[in-house]
């Protein structure tokens, strides 16, 4: 069997088209090992800042930061933004891993659950000392996402918490309305196509006091990468630590490519596969979507019920050069996983519909 | 002025002469996009593990762990295993930093420190109740070596404490008697001429049960990069998190590539032409070696007071297409710095030799 020439696993996914070419230009000019206390350093930070403000809609009250990872982000959002309480919002593994987080940390953390495959209503309730709300947007292993009307109905009740958005395997997809929400973060090996590696942190003021009032207070918020020192860096375009600079560049360069695609469109084509696919899970006669409220239907990370059919179906798709992803932890048997992100071409979700039809 | 050549900054440094081919291949085969709970990865990591092993000298009760850098250690050192004391070794701005992180822990941390330059004899003496003694066994910012012989000087006298050594600026070089010490940890972008992004955390059987005796008394060491997470991640050859796949995939490749060389020819190198480099320096008129004694100077980060001639020994190298190191800090002015990694050639330090010689 050939390898796979197209890959659907949510994460990492198929890398963005134009990633390979530029990071042979980065290794022609020297940045595998380029000093992060250099100027030119300062100019990649600013263009992967600037480009994903530009790109995301991100206001200037947002500081943009670097992490290692994503899982990194859950670590340092509890020391940094919750002294006590925290309410995660949790419907997956992913959203469980996040509060688990906060209770490790020692935080009087609660959560609301619901059954993998349902979602969060516009009702939510969380009591008045709740200092941060964790929502996980897109919840990759069950393919549930939040819709952005929750978001603003937790912010209009609770202006006093702070709301912390899980966008790892949404963005650059969701129009979020920056100034609903406190901090969001992301992996660059989901919907930006990059080598895994690099994690990143949107953080607004309201975050930064809550980390200096927390620090005031002589509660730990961490060290290297606590809110004060990861943003004092920020102010020159630097990190604390020597970061992944070659994955700051890259980043750089596909948002480049991506603004020049234009975000609409990227957002339209979105849209447009994941309606190919859905349409064609919800006409299959064995196959069907599994998260059955169209209202939270994700539209990056598409999750099929294929039940007996799952093996045969992986089978099949592997032949045509399609590798699926698997069902997440014990749905591995029953469900496959499909990534619709920017680097998904219109051509291959045809190809994987027809196939999937023909099933 | 061309782009220099050679780059002798330490770190990141120039990196390994084969890491730009086994880039190549990585793209090929898919590496950046593969899954991190693929038998592929877990493949990968054993390899980067067996193979350190192998080069290093490791033995069996130690476990050989990932994280984004090496200043990620220095945290995760001092949250699982240190309770309350820790000693640090402070000889230059990489040691301070070390120490300041635990004390922004929390912890009732003390130094032993000397003016940048100097280091430490085997005559040290720190209280019993000591839990850990950090050493930074090459201060990248001074030059300054610790020798191996105050490491075992340090374990007769104290047993009981745990000995954890920053090795960032000088593996593959140094042969610890592995024995001796706890935990050793370093990053890849120096020695190991590899794109920074990632740190190697190693740390034995007795780090493991501190961090569970820790976790018992329910102090807080963390969450997804606690020991015990890493451990038994690692057990799998798997990770917590999404972690740096490309990296430790060309961390692998470098390390099968320095076994085929020999460790034995690597070390004898570095010597080698650290020895030519300080011949040149200590034939100088006004050139000469920042540290004077000779038992302290490090083999592979070397540091040149050249005072007023600074600027124009750094202008006659550049012209010659090689990129001197900065001396850190303060010392900007009046300092430069000269790495010795395994990828910088003999042919190399004669051409930098040359120069000084005719400067």
């Amino acid at each position: 069997m050939a390898t796979p020439k197209i890959n659907f696993t949510p994460g990492p996914s198929q890398l963005y088209f134009t990633v390979e070419d530029h990071a042979k230009v980065a290794f022609r000019e020297g940045i595998p090992s380029l000093s992060h206390r250099s100027k030119k350093f300062e100019s990649i930070y600013k263009d992967a800042s600037d480009g994903l403000r530009e790109l995301l809609g991100i206001p200037s009250n947002f500081h943009v930061l670097f992490t290692g990872s994503a899982t990194e982000v859950w670590e340092r959002i509890i020391q940094n933004l919750v002294e006590r309480k925290s309410v995660h919002l949790v419907n997956g593994s992913f959203s469980k891993k996040f509060y688990e987080i906060a209770l490790q940390l020692g935080r009087a953390a609660t959560s609301i659950e619901v059954t993998p495959g349902l979602g969060f209503s516009d009702q939510l309730q969380v009591s008045d000392d709740t200092e941060l709300i964790a929502v996980t947007q897109n919840e990759t292993s069950t393919g549930v996402s939040t819709p952005l009307q929750v978001l603003s109905e937790l912010r209009k009740k609770h202006p006093n918490s702070l709301i912390a958005v899980d966008a790892v395997s949404s963005l650059p997809y969701p129009d979020f309305d920056y100034n609903g929400v406190d901090t969001v973060f992301f992996s660059v090996q989901k919907g930006f196509g990059l080598p895994a590696g690099l994690g990143v942190w949107l953080v607004n003021e309201r975050c930064v006091e809550k980390a200096n009032a927390l620090l005031a207070k002589n509660i730990s918020i961490g060290s290297y990468h606590n809110l004060p020192s990861l943003i004092q860096h920020e102010a020159k375009y630097q990190t604390p630590e020597t970061p992944n600079v070659l994955g700051i560049y890259l980043l750089a360069k596909v948002v480049e490519d991506m603004l020049r695609v234009g975000v609409h469109k990227i957002r339209k084509d979105t849209e447009y596969k994941a309606a190919l696919l859905y349409n064609e899970l919800n006409a299959h006669a064995t196959i069907r979507p599994f998260v059955s409220d169209k209202a939270l239907q994700s539209r990056t990370v598409i999750v099929a019920a294929t039940g007996n059919a799952t093996k045969a179906l992986t089978d099949r798709l592997l032949e045509n050069g399609i590798q699926p992803g698997d069902g997440y932890g014990p749905a591995k048997a029953t469900q496959l996983r499909f990534a619709n992100f920017p680097t998904h071409g219109k051509e291959q979700y045809e190809l994987l519909c027809d196939i999937i039809k023909a099933f």
